[in-house]
């Protein structure tokens, strides 16, 4: 088998076996197959799209292309989320805490923050002492202790979609729908999961700019799972402004505690607990989402999430004071504020302008070894629908820089609108894909 | 600029401007842009052709990406000719020493055979001492004493070129009209002519296997070619069987010879006269091609082109004697004949096939740094439409190592096709693009 040719049959619109796949993917692992030939095959993928069953083949081969995760000792079901990422989306330091109250267990490996968006690696570090690089036994062990455990993803998942990944960014080869559901199953895969809930989001602030791709790229995830014998579940959730009112690494665990507390924002509310709710279904402790969603509820009210993520906090060791002072998380030194131009309504906070305004104040990183500021961030006062009249503070920055937080302005100017007519509002959660 | 936007936009169908052309090919040359990203992009132009004004960029990048010849000292027109290559194609050493006898210098810079094709330094080699690597001092100072000289490729001139080719016959992204048309034009226009004759191929043994496709090659190279400032005329030709009757590097420099004695078979004369008298006409010293045609007949059959060819060989360290006696040649060891399997007329001879057996036998290479045996090749008896008694000679291998002579014998019998209908018989030539 010689990898041209392979590229051939693909640029030609042929399919390609399982050996095929396999062949390309594990010599690309193994350094025999070079870069400029994965290129070359990934960009003819972006072309002559691989069909379900080559796709199905790549995330298994992409799967087995370094360790997987077994976690048969532990006597529950293990449920993980996944989301194709957004700006101020934290759902995943609220609920993982909330359904591991239950018998159920969230073996949970997040990403790091890239581009405009953020990443739960970024924003559970900010918490001082936090430790997302676990040794397996580690995590393994806090997974048994408290059902769940957080860390970041690691050389011996999946390498190849690291290594495939790191290749389409800088190839123009990152837009294929296959490519993307191979990425994301292959790594959720490997973590030894029973079932998994997928938040999938369109809009401004997410990959997928429309809805119709994203729901697109939810099927292929949601088949995909269930092709390798997994409960998956796919919201496909609007993504056009922020999620919740807080933007930045510390701001963001501050408004996942308040969530917690029972003090949080209604959107980040709604969407954490029809997650979690999903993900207790899935986990057999529910009988229905709307049992999931109550289930959810309860252990928010009584206070036991927040005290399991106090737990998390300590097993990690991360500083656990966060949780009842958020003067122990890192703060920017200035704050500045951005006033609305005119009065009207706001009838768009652009994500993507938001989390760009946020990467620029030290939030997040443009190429991977570049450091974030934990302590920068961005406070919204306003979102879509609400009234403002004009010079009415629409959003605080927090900020360490004076010329960041100048260029960070300078984009925000465009983030958002102001209109004279409310304009309509559309459901965060646009569709649930899967079976429950 | 970055590479990665620039492939984007490609993979998009935008058309790219000149700077960010020459940004590219500058900055692969010069290996700040990697090769993964060149492939992705040679991909994406093989999904999203370049149109002609991004190849006359890409032409002139390329061009530019090295040292370019200035021959403007030398007091006549700088002609060359250029084949898309073939089997059996030898006429580069029959016209350059017809040219050469008249008022125009031919600079001519040529490639080795790899795959099923010959290429004319690695059969001017073949002549015991005949150096091909020469210094540009050496190649000036033949062209001025003797109106031409003939040298390979150096890392030099184009080197765009050579890297890209390198990559592109690894990632499947060679069969692109746009792509092969700046290839094949920056190297010729490095040469600082003032004319081109190319020779396009079409057939089992070309590189175009469609008559269509190599007419649409021709009609690019000939625009690129007139729009910087060169006259250019493209043949389109057949190459479903060989060139006259002898594969094989010193078989070939043998017919070359032949022909150069008026002893050659009719469809190398007439190809190799078509070819030397359009070159004389672009070269102003013959007024049409007609006159250019009977030019070349007369420096045959008064000997001077053969005394030419002496000159250079001398010129550049080789054995004249081969001349006189081709006992001076490398010649196989061995014959083996391959005969007729049944009675009637020839229909086909598999360029493709003939080729590849030849190559199997020693006389070409699978990658660069395959070692070829000059002895070795191919001698046909039969061409299509002759008449053939069965076990009547078809073809005769000269070889040395009886397992490749039996590995070539077996790629041999589907080389042929014998039917009981004399074919129909179609012109060598089939086009003549470009204005005289």
């Amino acid at each position: 088998m010689r990898a041209v040719d392979i590229i051939q049959k693909k640029k030609e619109g042929c399919v390609l076996s399982k050996e095929e796949i396999s062949f390309l993917i594990q010599g690309f692992t193994q350094n025999h197959i070079p870069e400029y030939q994965m290129s070359a095959f990934l960009m003819a993928c972006c072309f002559k799209p691989l069909n379900f069953q080559e796709t199905l083949h790549l995330t298994q081969a992409m799967l087995h292309s370094g360790k997987t995760f077994d976690f048969s000792d532990i006597p529950f079901k293990k449920i993980d989320k996944h989301s194709t990422g957004g700006v101020g989306d934290k759902t995943s330091i609220i609920i993982a805490p909330i359904v591991a109250c239950y018998d159920v267990a969230i073996p949970m490996i997040s990403g790091r923050g890239l581009g405009h968006t953020g990443g739960t690696v970024d924003k559970l570090e900010s918490i001082p002492g936090f430790k997302m690089n676990l040794t397996f036994e580690k995590f393994q062990e806090t997974l048994k202790a408290l059902h769940f455990s957080m860390m970041g993803q690691t050389q011996d998942i999946a390498p190849a979609d690291a290594k495939m990944y790191a290749l389409r960014d800088v190839t123009a080869t990152v837009e294929c729908i296959p490519l993307i559901a191979a990425s994301i199953m292959s790594k959720k895969l490997a973590e030894g999961i029973d079932g998994l809930v997928l938040d999938v989001k369109f809009g401004y602030g997410a990959f997928m700019q429309k809805l119709k791709n994203a729901t697109e790229l939810a099927k292929w995830l949601v088949k995909i799972g269930e092709s390798c014998g997994k409960k998956t579940i796919a919201l496909v959730t609007d993504m056009n402004q922020p999620l919740g009112y807080k933007i930045g690494n510390s701001l963001e665990v501050e408004e996942s505690i308040d969530v917690l507390k029972d003090q949080g924002p209604k959107d980040l509310i709604d969407l954490s607990l029809t997650l979690s709710g999903t993900m207790l279904t899935l986990g057999g402790v529910a009988r229905s989402l709307k049992e999931g969603i109550s289930l959810s509820q309860k252990v928010i009210s009584n206070g036991k999430a927040l005290q399991k993520f106090k737990e998390l906090i300590q097993c990690q060791g991360g500083d656990e004071r966060v949780i009842d002072s958020f003067s122990y998380l890192p703060s920017a030194k200035r704050t500045s504020e951005f006033l609305s131009p005119k009065t009207g309504f706001v009838t768009q906070v652009n994500a993507r302008k938001i989390g760009r305004a946020a990467s620029i104040l030290g939030c997040g990183r443009e190429t991977v070894t570049d450091a974030i500021d934990p302590s920068v961030g961005l406070i919204l006062h306003k979102k879509v629908g609400d009234k403002i009249q004009k010079n009415d503070i629409l959003l605080t920055l927090r900020y360490n820089d004076e010329k960041k937080c100048a260029a960070s302005m300078v984009e925000l100017t465009q983030a958002f609108e102001i209109a004279p007519k409310k304009p309509h509002l559309t459901p965060l959660i646009q569709k649930v894909l899967g079976k429950l």
